[in-house]
């Protein structure tokens, strides 16, 4: 492409005509609306020269790196948090004790098909997913039986005993929402242990969650049931979740030998990270930005979450450094334990005050913008879609009901707070999620940049205007 | 993020609101709009599980690589496009002559700053410009003075004499849409040459083409004028040029030899790759969806524009195994010489037959499509735009006015075509733009094939509904 496109900016009165044309709301309040664009495009302008929040996430995911709940690296980004908030000029920064759960993968975690007649002993690219068991040092040997749903493994009954089950039922590619393929096949991962032992079988590897076909396993939370035998389990790559079901077909039977070294320690002092620029008129009202603090401990937590800790971070470094307070109080809170407990979100919520009016979240990763869900009533989400017109210049206007956050979500259920989470492009979250491909590389300074001043936009105006 | 959003799909019942409000049209034919919105969501749902587009974007990367018009590697894409289009079951796949330039890069290509007081000689990243011409073998060496438009170049009057220019004006970070930020830095590329040679500068170094801010140069096109000396052009990559500003600050007088090896050599001759799919009721009138098969010499010419291409016969592949026939003919055309030329274009145009009713480019990289931009008067804008709600669960729904694609728009200039351009998430594109950056690693398999699908969808109800 040499050449460039020509794009008559109507955004703005676009909007005006659909949300006239639509009734949703009057246009009230004119003068404010353009005042308000000003600012938003400033903010925009501000973030995209900058580039500072892209600066924090370098720090985040190269000099801290994966930071899974208890581990050193996870305090290191507490304290990491907490000296950015003050080097943004923050007040009130501090931290907020969360004693959270213990999970180390250990040295050991490998799979391999032993004496296939078909490719002999070969090894197959697993890691062990959240909260699993580890196996004896010799390893559990299982031959393996291919299952796609928790029908499939009753209809086993007995016959599931001492089998290790291999759950490989892909991601729906053909839902255009990834997040929605997402949830339709991740009861495999956070339950399939349990269904599985349940049968009698002695361990469970599991398909890893991603379109993508590549060689990189994903891992992710699992759970026990009380009562239940706790079996090891295992994510398996995609492209080897391919070559495993291929090779039952050939040799009819595969036996699979599977080492952990992974355990659960005694749970761990650590925190979440709060700051604030307090409100001008009514600082008891806040508006809570929120990211998880936490990562799984494989690649570098880069577009989960690290991009929604520094988008809520640079949202408040912009607003400062603009010199454009708010009304009303706006808060960053980098929660602890989102990956393995939500420790973090409990404590807040369990500990914040009255007021907390609003609050946003971003943990779809630091993909380019397209809008926000909102969690409230359709009166506050219309309410909210009024200031769409500040988000079109990005692209970035849809704002509809949904869900705001695993974070924030506390908040609703003990104050009604109406939580927001940032929406973003979807189409690539879940080749990087949960594994060694989650970097710094794969995210987009400018992408990164742009959810940073939408959240930074939003959290403006809803400070100033309340709910 | 380990929980699910919850998207209500509104996105119809949205479209026919806003359209019925807008007054842009009437919705007629309802049952006609159910059918296709069936048809749209096989051809998505389709698209995203086979991936063939993806594969194909694999062979012509990996396999054929870099092709620039007039190499080897060019004639091995047109064999390549040949190959696949009758791989395809297209008809009527032929070639179509098209005499191209030969610009070669040659071996050596290297700048370097000689005996800097700071920090003595240290080599540049640079690459030719192409167009350029080289340089003695012992290079050319000149003081470097830094400008930044024409209006400072024609001030430095006789002050250039014998210097190297060194252009670096950044594309505007603040500007959301990255093709204008583009089209506000490329003069310095293209015709930068020419300015400086006209007040007696013996080079230049042109701040490379991309917001991103890295050690790679990228090139493009570069012209010269009867009459005004050729002189030898280079892009530097951003990190350097930032580095030699820097330097140009604490030294005061920065000397650097420039070594070009690159050279124009006599035309070759070399073709389009054209192949359809008849239409059922009225062959005669044409619906030509277009890429274009060269492309630089750095990297692998993935997004630019090896996702045209592979778009272009993915659309069709789609059609072709969803066994619904158009009414129209759907032309794929795989056009040569884009980038230093459009010899391929004005061939194609040149020998049109009449009936092209409109065309559809994609040459903004394979991200996620976002809409279409369209070439033709706004009642034929509006008449299209009728059929947005077919790219609405897609988020691909932006229909409006706009450049259609250098490869298609002398179509619109010979027979009033409407050209219509694939819009894409714009924020990556010149991260890769004719850089060693640009290779097949960087394209994400779900935002390729959607843009596939999106074009089969528009092809195909242009093709059913005429224009």
């Amino acid at each position: 492409m040499k050449s460039w496109i020509q794009l008559s900016s109507r955004g703005v009165i676009f909007s005006f005509l659909l949300f006239g044309a639509l009734g949703l709301t009057q246009i009230k309040h004119q003068d404010n609306d353009v005042a308000y664009l000003a600012i938003a495009n400033q903010i925009t302008a501000k973030a995209l020269s900058e580039n500072e929040g892209y600066r924090m996430l370098a720090e985040l995911t190269q000099k801290v790196g994966a930071r899974l709940s208890g581990s050193p690296e996870a305090a290191a980004a507490v304290e990491w948090g907490r000296q950015t908030m003050q080097r943004c000029g923050l007040k009130n920064v501090r931290l907020q004790e969360v004693t959270v759960p213990h999970w180390v993968r250990g040295a050991v975690e490998e799979a391999r098909v032993i004496n296939s007649p078909t490719v002999g002993s070969v090894p197959l690219s697993v890691c062990a997913l959240g909260g699993s068991i580890g196996t004896p040092d010799f390893g559990v040997l299982g031959e393996v039986v291919e299952v796609h749903n928790f029908e499939e493994v009753q209809a086993l009954a007995s016959r599931a005993k001492g089998k290790i089950l291999f759950y490989n039922r892909p991601m729906d590619p053909t839902l255009l929402n990834t997040f929605a393929a997402y949830s339709g096949a991740v009861d495999q991962r956070s339950t399939g242990a349990i269904e599985a032992a349940k049968v009698g079988a002695v361990a469970v590897l599991v398909r890893s969650m991603t379109t993508a076909l590549d060689d990189v396993p994903h891992t992710g939370a699992m759970h026990y049931e009380e009562g239940v035998p706790e079996i090891p389990a295992a994510a398996i790559s995609t492209l080897d979740a391919d070559f495993l079901s291929g090779l039952l077909q050939k040799d009819q039977k595969v036996r699979v030998q599977l080492r952990l070294s992974c355990e659960t320690l005694p749970d761990v002092p650590s925190a979440n990270v709060m700051g604030e620029i307090r409100g001008s008129e009514i600082p008891d009202e806040i508006i809570v930005l929120g990211g998880h603090l936490d990562s799984w401990d494989k690649g570098q937590g880069a577009h989960d979450d690290g991009t929604g800790c520094v988008q809520a971070l640079e949202a408040l470094r912009l607003l400062k450094t603009l010199d454009v307070t708010p009304k009303r109080t706006i808060r960053a809170v980098l929660f602890m334990n989102e990956e393995n407990g939500q420790r973090g979100a409990q404590v807040y919520a369990e500990n914040a005050e009255a007021g907390h009016i609003a609050a946003i979240e971003s943990d779809r990763g630091g993909f380019a913008p397209t809008g926000f869900t909102v969690n409230a009533s359709q009166e506050v989400v219309n309410e909210i879609a009024r200031w769409a017109y500040l988000f079109e210049p990005m692209d970035a206007a849809r704002i509809q009901a949904g869900y705001g956050g695993v974070d924030i979500n506390p908040l609703t259920t003990k104050f009604g707070t109406a939580t927001l989470g940032l929406l973003v492009e979807s189409q690539r979250y879940f080749d990087y999620h949960h594994s060694d491909n989650d970097t710094f590389d794969k995210v987009n300074e400018r992408e990164l940049e742009l959810g940073a001043a939408a959240i930074a936009i939003m959290a403006y105006v809803l400070a100033n205007e309340g709910i």
